[in-house]
């Protein structure tokens, strides 16, 4: 049994935790809040998802906010990792924290820590993907698992460079501005451009080495996902069913068609009837009737849930940074299982 | 002096009925209404553009609308036609609508018409770019100019094939979902796809027959304008500058910094301080800072202000099918000046 703390309770750190209580492998031992905000405190309640769960803090200064709060703290983050009892942190901060902490805290108690993708590659020994490189992260100490969209395009790209080989990668990315619980951030009626190239194609590089890719985005006014629409040139012709099969057998892909599902809004609500957890979506959804197929050039478009396609590759990295499951497709099962991921 | 009508006072017609009242070589002999609207009111009134312009209507029905309204109304369609007058109807109707005007009405009292990109190639005998193609518009009948995407898909890939030659061009489109009037239309939070390919590249051939060209395109929940992520194969290798150069020396296309326009927001609030009637945009504007060249690849991102593109090239149909002006670049030059286009 592993035991595993999560620290940051917001979009990725909340269902990171979650999905640890659905492991029969592992036990959340704790949470490590900075400060009792509604979020937090609607997870700790009754129907809460993590409740029950044990809350530490990341400092005397939250302590002391927590305290004035009403609620129950078991002390600070330096206080639990002193008793030695945590296997791994999953570090789920705010962008470029992760990197504080580790410097100051998680390397000071030799815990082992995965890190999210808001975090430069340089943060951790390795960037981590389940199907990819599993084996890779035994015996590591530091690992991170890169961002929503980065993971979206490992999965993509990897079923199809894997099957028939890509020459070349372009990807067209209209981001969502913000997640929905973030009221004010973002434009309201405005496309925003992003520097070029952005660094979406880079951070695939971590995971997919060799790959030959670049990568343009431009954020919209919207919540609910991510869209990427893609351009590959294949090392060899392939026919439109060699791409859809090849996306088939990938786990944590799924295909969709354009004409029942033609908006970010209908594959949500999709999800949300399957009566997920807030309506998560873990997994790629590619449009399959979009797939376009001329020689060796591919196109296609798919949607990527940017506050939850990363979590199932958390949970992985748990077991590989432990060592505790060595067998790849054994973790990814399991993980799958538990979280209801339809493949 | 060219007689001129315009049928159909919406997003468009309003706009190029104002822009040949600016015209010292045409007049605006009649605006034809379809109903009492606000808007076509709003144009009419002292302080509305088309003030003093004689207000016609399409037929028996709509004349009723109007005369119940209050308003002073001259006649119908056909009435205004009967007179032989019009040299020139610029036909602004929605989509579609367009094809049964020609066929009952435009055709039966020989008048030439000048189409917008809402209605097929084939409803005229050519589809019309000011720079491209303006001396084919001599002596024809019916002539279409192209929607606003394909306008600026037009303007800067010509720019560039015509310098440097473009082997394959791939667009990847973020569309306004609605104009910004349209308070009922559009995804309020969604991303929708559209088929692949979208009909942005077969349009962008009515122009530029020879093209190699491809697009996709998303639909976002934001008015302001559309976005373009462009990559392009060129026919040899170039720099940077000589792309810029391209864009530089084509007119109704300019050049800003993504870094001091970072949207689509901002680059609109620019041409609301150049005190441009409504903020309209009639160029491309490509974002200088976007141009990514990689050997005989080339990579940008522009903003096509879908409102009022097209505004330009329908003055200069006007020209062109008529005969009037025979050198395009004198017609582009009288329009550019009296329309306040930077170049």
């Amino acid at each position: 049994m592993i035991n595993v703390a999560v620290n940051g309770v917001g979009t990725i750190g909340k269902r990171v935790a979650h999905a640890i209580k659905l492991q029969k492998d592992m036990k959340l031992k704790a949470i490590i809040g900075y400060d009792p905000n509604p979020v937090l405190k609607t997870t700790l309640e009754p129907q809460g998802m993590l409740y029950g769960t044990d809350l530490w803090v990341v400092d005397e200064n939250s302590l002391k906010k927590f305290r004035e709060a009403g609620m129950i703290v078991n002390g600070t983050l330096e206080e639990l990792l002193k008793k030695g009892e945590i296997d791994v942190i999953v570090d789920c901060t705010p962008e470029g924290v992760g990197r504080e902490y580790k410097e100051k805290i998680y390397s000071k108690y030799n815990v082992k820590a995965i890190f999210q993708g808001g975090e430069e590659a340089d943060v951790a020994e390795m960037t981590f993907n389940s199907v990819v490189n599993y084996e890779e992260a035994f015996g590591k100490k530091f690992v991170r698992v890169p961002s929503c969209n980065t993971t979206g395009l490992i999965r993509t790209l990897y079923a199809v460079d894997s099957k028939i080989g890509i020459e070349r990668a372009s990807v067209f990315i209209a981001r969502r501005a913000a997640d929905p619980w973030e009221y004010k951030k973002g434009p309201i009626d405005a496309i925003e451009f992003e520097e070029v190239p952005s660094h979406h194609a880079e951070d695939v590089k971590t995971v997919l080495k060799n790959l030959n890719i670049f990568s343009m985005a431009l954020k919209v006014p919207t919540t609910l996902a991510h869209t990427h629409m893609v351009e590959i040139v294949l090392k060899r012709e392939a026919k439109k069913d060699e791409i859809i099969d090849a996306f088939e057998k990938q786990t944590r892909v799924i295909l969709l068609s354009r004409k029942e599902y033609p908006s970010t809004s209908m594959i949500r609500e999709k999800f949300r009837d399957y009566i997920r957890p807030r309506g998560d979506i873990y997994e790629i959804v590619v449009l399959k009737d979009t797939i376009f197929v001329e020689g060796k050039i591919c196109r296609w478009i798919h949607v990527v849930h940017q506050e939850a396609d990363v979590v199932p590759e958390n949970i992985d990295a748990i077991r590989a940074i432990t060592g505790i499951e060595k067998d790849k497709w054994k973790s990814i099962e399991l993980t799958n299982k538990s979280l209801g991921i339809l493949k």
